[in-house]
């Protein structure tokens, strides 16, 4: 049937159509049932909605991601018809009686993901199928090469270097710094970062306090081509859209079973053409993972990277306290430039963690004999050179590095009240700190740890800060760090 | 936040709302998250779409599930607040991670799916936790308390009985028989079947042949006290409206986890207060389940209904083939007064089913002593009381048992290519073949089974007739008997 598409600016969050009742009707199809959408040879599955006034009968109101996904103007005209139940529901329910999967099965589901075919409930029940009974090692290879083969590709000239954190420690923004030596040391980086969804910063709200991070593969491309590093917002590019989809779902519940953390990291570093990958794995009390879990991550890293001709390598790192003085966008950016800068107040242990990282990346690809790519990385970052790479980079991405950084101009000081070693900082409970304070939204806010693990400290002396730019969260922060006490 | 409520008979199969851009701007809220709207004190949580031209900056556009729920007149005003993020989401983690959930917890699970502050997404993820890990005796039992806590009770005066068949088996439409001749006992009955979702047809789309079959909790209640019993669709009483919630998620991929199905089935005995349950567990090849797990069900069946006070008992029964010659409402129907009228042509094997089924509850129930019970319904049945009480309840439904039945207008017989014995009939195949005739939606299409089990039939005997209102589905239906051979 075809119809006039209407858009109104109206966005669902997802593929949803508003048809007039008649119009559902004639198609004899119901509400919660599907149809696609065609305009030229471009495709979409859509939810529908019914009402009898908002729409007229030749019309239909279109989400802004059917919008966007078909190139549409207001009034075009689209053909709409059924959509057939996909045949991935039959698989999704294989896996969650754990069954083994194909590659052409595991095709089909992130396929039908990626149109749109599978409902966020039958993507759940895919999940949960996967956190039940797990994949075997061929399994996980297959999940990987199908996530890639749904998304977008990009190669490189050089030598293709990358680096991944599985995440769980306060602090911890030594990518920009690992991207500014590496690519000064004449590698290239095309760095792709996630935002932060449940933690309090991610590398790609960091680096939005000074630059833009959301580009097109082609500006992307442009950006790599130019400067050899980019340091961007892996979701808008499509690289792995099926995983991008997956991944919004595992947050609901902050699910992550390991063959799709695994699959969700391989793939992306493939469709990126990365030849070399240093995998960061820290461990300990309050991370993301035990060192148990860790070797054995370790151990499945590696043995799949083979499959796919990937040097890959795993760092097992202390993840029990935060690295770094900061948290939060602006405060964290504030710690890296000063490293940069070869500032005096710099935090040393970041330092330190980003100069083993790249060290690590720079013998990987061959830059550096083994054991002399630290050497090689503390080199260039007190050469200037990786300051200078670092604002290319942000002047590519239509930054600037400021003289000084603004913090919330509301804050509050914890100080020692009496005489005492520091034995423990807890991770999730200064990034929850963090995130009542406003962190990443608001770009000013976090905190700053004017103490590490083992320092000896008089009473008096300053143990943490907290900025926001709202009294009413810098309370609730407040509140949260006397209750919760994450450093003792 | 005070907005006036558009109705615009707008359906989207949950609650959903559509917001102006600013109006969601002014509240800090975005899509995908959800509000809160009150009217008085009634009080639902939606999900939130945005436009910035369908919905002026004062209104919301809600969908009929919100205006029913909170009872609104077009331009009504409402009350809009940020909802916070359910506590049960923890919960429902620490179901995926096999913990065990208190009542407490369980309650807060299904007053959240009640109130719909729990998505599908979420609801998902519970029944795979479920399903995952199982659920221990004492929680199954809490499981069934906290779904009563949540749903409408209903009481009737006198010895209320109840019988409910797991499924499976096509045809075997037992219901409306043994609410007949037990309601003519003197027993209260006040039966509330399914419609079939992916069966051929259920008990409801079979009585909705002749009768209404959507009541609310007043209206039933009149026809019970006038008649002694219902036939009535369970969906539009509420009485365990997070048991509808969790079916209709669990019906995307058909699964059934043991510990639901339990408290499905006895929550709903529970809300209409029956004290007297039969439990019909069909086994076999193609049934719904093996002898193993039927004898698994039956013992915790058992169990759990001492905890709640309820006369329960399971029979085993052969599921291994159909049973009565129809399968789609009018043929079922059709079976079915043919047997209360004593026609010499009347499926015997339903008609054996019934009276054991019916037997049982009068024992039960004391009607009839032990052993004698078989022998009563029988009789009840013979002497013509069964179908009075029929006509009686059908006509409180407002319906009329017609003189004849009329079957879709385009048919095809297969017949015996050769003498031979029927070795055995596929219950999943027989009903795929009538769901593809279009029933239950068409209520004269279907099949009949011109055959039982173990017949000895001539070259030429009439094996099957499928009847259908389309052509099209006809000849599909024909397609998948001669591909799928359920007759062997």
């Amino acid at each position: 049937m075809k119809l006039k598409a209407r858009t109104f600016e109206f966005f669902a969050g997802r593929p949803v159509a508003i048809l007039n009742t008649h119009t559902a009707h004639k198609l004899n199809i119901h509400v919660d049932e599907r149809i696609t959408i065609m305009k030229g040879k471009k495709k979409i599955i859509s939810v529908i909605d019914t009402t009898s006034q908002l729409v007229k009968e030749k019309e239909i109101v279109l989400s802004n991601e059917i919008v966007k996904e078909l190139n549409l103007r207001e009034g075009s005209n689209v053909e709409v018809d059924i959509a057939k139940e996909p045949d991935s529901t039959r698989l999704i329910k294989k896996k969650i009686n754990c069954g083994t999967l194909s590659l052409d099965e595991l095709k089909q589901i992130m396929s039908d993901i990626v149109k749109n075919a599978l409902t966020e409930t039958e993507i759940a029940y895919f999940i949960s199928g996967i956190y039940k009974c797990g994949m075997t090692n061929k399994e996980t290879e297959e999940l990987i090469k199908a996530m890639v083969s749904v998304g977008k590709r990009i190669k490189f000239k050089g030598k293709v270097v990358d680096k991944h954190s599985i995440g769980g420690v306060a602090g911890n923004r030594t990518t920009p710094l690992v991207v500014s030596i590496c690519t000064a040391s004449g590698l290239i980086f095309p760095k792709t970062s996630s935002r932060a969804i449940t933690s309090a910063a991610a590398t790609a709200d960091v680096v939005e306090a000074i630059a833009d991070v959301e580009f097109n593969t082609t500006k992307l491309k442009k950006i790599v081509h130019k400067t050899g590093a980019c340091l961007a917002w892996g979701g808008s590019l499509g690289l792995s859209p099926a995983d991008d989809k997956i991944i919004q779902i595992e947050k609901i519940l902050h699910i992550d079973p390991e063959p799709q953390l695994l699959a969700s990291i391989i793939s992306k570093k493939i469709s990126v053409g990365s030849k070399y990958v240093i995998i960061d794995i820290p461990y300990g009390p309050s991370a993301k993972v035990t060192k148990q879990r860790a070797k054995k991550l370790k151990k499945d890293f590696e043995f799949l990277s083979k499959k796919f001709n990937l040097k890959l390598k795993c760092v097992l790192t202390d993840g029990s306290h935060p690295i770094g003085n900061s948290v939060g966008p602006n405060l964290e950016m504030n710690d890296i430039i000063k490293i940069l800068k070869r500032d005096p107040d710099r935090p040393i242990d970041l330092e330190e963690k980003s100069v083993f990282l790249a060290g690590q990346i720079l013998e990987l690809s061959g830059k550096a004999k083994k054991g002399q790519g630290k050497n090689l990385a503390l080199k260039i970052l007190d050469s200037g050179k990786a300051f200078k790479k670092f604002e290319q980079i942000i002047k590519a991405q239509n930054g600037k590095i400021p003289n000084k950084f603004e913090f919330g101009k509301f804050k509050y000081t914890f100080n020692a009240s009496k005489k005492q070693k520091i034995k423990s900082i807890d991770n999730k409970k200064i990034n929850m700190t963090a995130i009542l304070s406003g962190t990443p939204m608001d770009k000013q806010a976090g905190l700053y740890l004017h103490v590490h693990k083992n320092n000896l400290i008089k009473k008096g002396h300053p143990i943490l800060t907290i900025y926001s730019n709202s009294r009413t969260r810098l309370q609730e922060a407040k509140e949260y760090f006397k209750k919760a006490k994450p450093i003792k």
